[in-house]
């Protein structure tokens, strides 16, 4: 076999073996196959796509690349969710809880974060003491005993994915449906999970601008799934402003609280809760959408999920003071106020560049070496469709830094204040599965 | 600027700018951006094409990437000639004494051939004392003299190409019309080349396998000749069996002699004179084809053609009496008369098949170091159209070699014999201007 053979075989927009898609990848990751021949490859896969099989045959093959994580040692149905990302998603940290409080094990497995805020785990590093690093046996034993753990990837997963995704980001190939797919459900393959939530988001924030664009990529992972035997459930999520009104590490954990306490904005709270139910559903607890969707509701107003939060911080070295009193949690020094320059209706509150300025107050990582600042956010007061009126405060910006100039233009810039009432926002647009 | 940028364009059907153009290839060539963003970038153009603006452009760039021939010493319209390569191709050997004698300045760099044969100057290094290796002064001094003079390219001509084609070879990225007009087409101009005659083979021997893609080669070609001030004509020409009856260093050389002699097959000698009328007509000899194409004819008739060629080996120290006595070039040990193995007609003779058993029989090379063994070769004796009877013989293999099991395998396959009489074979099947 040939890699320019294989090469030739998708440019000409046919379909690749089990074999073939081995030996490219394999004898890419082992450094047989170069660089450049791997670059044209995926970019023929970019024009020419993929079929399911193929995207199957490629995850799994990304999957067998590496290690894969053994989560035999815990009972149930290991549901898994994995956000395609966004500003101000705090979904894990809501629906951990959640679905642990079902007896739904959740053994999440979570990495750092580079872009505008931190991952799960830095969020979560802004409680005191709260452990993100756990020893297999703990991680193992917390599910088994709480239902649920959360611990930083440790084991080398899939690192043909790695190496390929590398060389996606300075090829141009990165946004290749099959590549994307593979991508994402090779990590969740090769972290143990048995089933997968996939919170799909679309919009100006997410990296699929259309809805058309997030249906593919969210059937391209449903079939995956499907060929190697994970049940998946799909939800295409809206992302054309940031979730919920907090963006930081700290800000994000306090809003997860409002919503585990009911406390919470509607639209963080119904995406949380329908990603919740969705998995509450794999992972058995109900057969119908509506009525896991009720239940989980109830244990909000119960104050079921928040004790359950507790528990989690609890159970992992953290002080769980934080959930009845979030002014403990790390505070900036400077919080200010932007206000509006006209009257209106918020119209657009772009999120890409509400990220951004959160990443210049110090919400985020540029490189994998920076230093977080969990205290570092905005919260958003006003949101699409909200009235504005001149000199109304729009965002709070919470920072450490005292020259921001850049983040508050960005921010100004970032909202559109329009004379007309938008049309209401939607937050889910479809569930697949 | 950033490749990834350009590649990016590229990839979404975008026009790239001059500047964009240079900055990809000059960084390349220079060892700045790295094989797997050209190879990325290559993959984009196969699927997004280049515009004509940009295709002489990418041709400019790869022009000045090298050196370039300075054939300002020599007097009148610098004619080039190039054949995108078939089986039997032997129109430059009788092109330039045919154009030369009109007074035309032929100044033929040619390189040493990869393949079933040798390239020109190794075919006529088949001749004895024939020197291939002219000093600078020489050369343009013979044109001057003969208006005649071939040699090897020995100047750094179109680095840019070359590195490119070589990636190229191994990432799947050969045919692409713009990649592969600009490669042609830069190392004529290169070779200071004032005007351009582009011999573009179609059929199963040629690397254009139908009609309609040789045109859209030739017009490419055409058009970058265009844009860049050289005078340019194709000629798409018929490469559906070998071009003449012979095949071979030694071979090609006396079936050169037969068609400058006017005892030349009639697809060979209709070939060559449309090809040398086209030079003719851009050196300025002639306006009209008819007159031309009649003129030279008549050349040959009164043997003013193989006079030509004559004073050529002589200007160049071989050894003329070849011409009066093909049969000192040098002779094989071995002719072997491959026989009909069933009558009918023959209707089809792969070119390609008869090009490898060829490369087999010891004429060409498959590495730069292999060397050719001038007198090994084969004769057709039968072509498309002919009637066989059963053991009648196909043609004659030449060669040194004592097994040759696998060339006659091979030639024997190449043949199709079949009970009806087969359309009539078209020579030229277009001028394109």
């Amino acid at each position: 076999m040939r890699a320019v053979d294989i090469i030739e075989k998708k440019k000409r927009g046919n379909s690749l073996t089990k074999e073939e898609i081995e030996f490219i990848v394999y004898g890419y990751t082992n450094d047989i196959i170069p660089d450049y021949q791997m670059s044209a490859f995926l970019m023929a896969v970019y024009f020419q796509g993929m079929s399911k099989e193929e995207t199957a045959i490629l995850t799994q093959t990304f999957v067998n690349s590496g290690d894969t994580v053994d989560l035999s040692a815990i009972n149930g149905i290991k549901v898994d969710k994995h956000s395609t990302g966004g500003v101000g998603d705090k979904i894990s940290l809501i629906v951990i809880p959640l679905v642990a409080s079902l007896g739904i094990p959740v053994a999440k497995m979570s990495g750092r974060g580079l872009g505008h805020t931190g991952g799960t785990i830095d969020k979560l590093e802004s409680i005191k003491g709260f452990k993100v690093e756990l020893p297999e046996s703990e991680f193992i034993n917390n599910v088994n005993t709480y239902k649920m753990a959360i611990t930083g990837q440790s084991a080398n997963l899939v690192p043909a994915d790695k190496k390929i995704y590398s060389l996606r980001d300075v090829t141009g190939t990165i946004d290749s449906l099959p590549l994307i797919a593979s991508s994402v459900m090779s990590k969740k393959i090769a972290s143990g999970a048995d089933a997968i939530v996939l919170d799909v988001k679309v919009g100006t924030g997410a990296f699929m601008k259309n809805l058309e664009d997030a249906r593919e990529l969210a059937h391209t992972m449903v079939d995956i799934g499907k060929s190697l035997n994970r049940e998946t459930i799909a939800v295409i999520t809206n992302m054309d402003q940031p979730l919920g009104r907090e963006i930081g590490n700290a800000n994000e954990v306090k809003e997860a609280i409002k919503v585990l306490k009911g406390e919470g904005s509607e639209d963080e709270t119904t995406v949380a809760l329908t990603v919740a139910t969705c998995m509450c559903i794999l992972g058995g607890a109900f057969r119908e959408f509506n009525e896991g969707y009720e239940y989980l509701l109830n244990l909000i107003k119960e104050g079921k999920a928040i004790d359950k939060f507790k528990e989690l911080i609890k159970a992992q070295g953290g002080n769980p003071d934080v959930v009845d009193n979030p002014d403990i949690l790390p505070e900036a020094k400077y919080h200010m106020e932007v206000k509006a320059k006209k009257s209106g209706y918020v119209e657009a509150l772009n999120a890409t560049m509400i990220g951004k300025s959160a990443m210049i107050l110090g919400a985020g990582r540029t490189k994998k070496e920076d230093k977080i600042d969990f205290s570092s956010g905005i919260t958003l007061t006003k949101k699409i469709g909200d009235k504005v009126d001149i000199n109304d405060t729009l965002c709070i910006l919470h920072t450490n830094k005292e020259d921001v100039d850049d983040a508050i233009y960005i921010v100004l810039e970032a909202y559109k204040i329009k004379n007309e009432i938008p049309k209401p926002v939607k937050f889910i647009y479809e569930i697949i599965k």
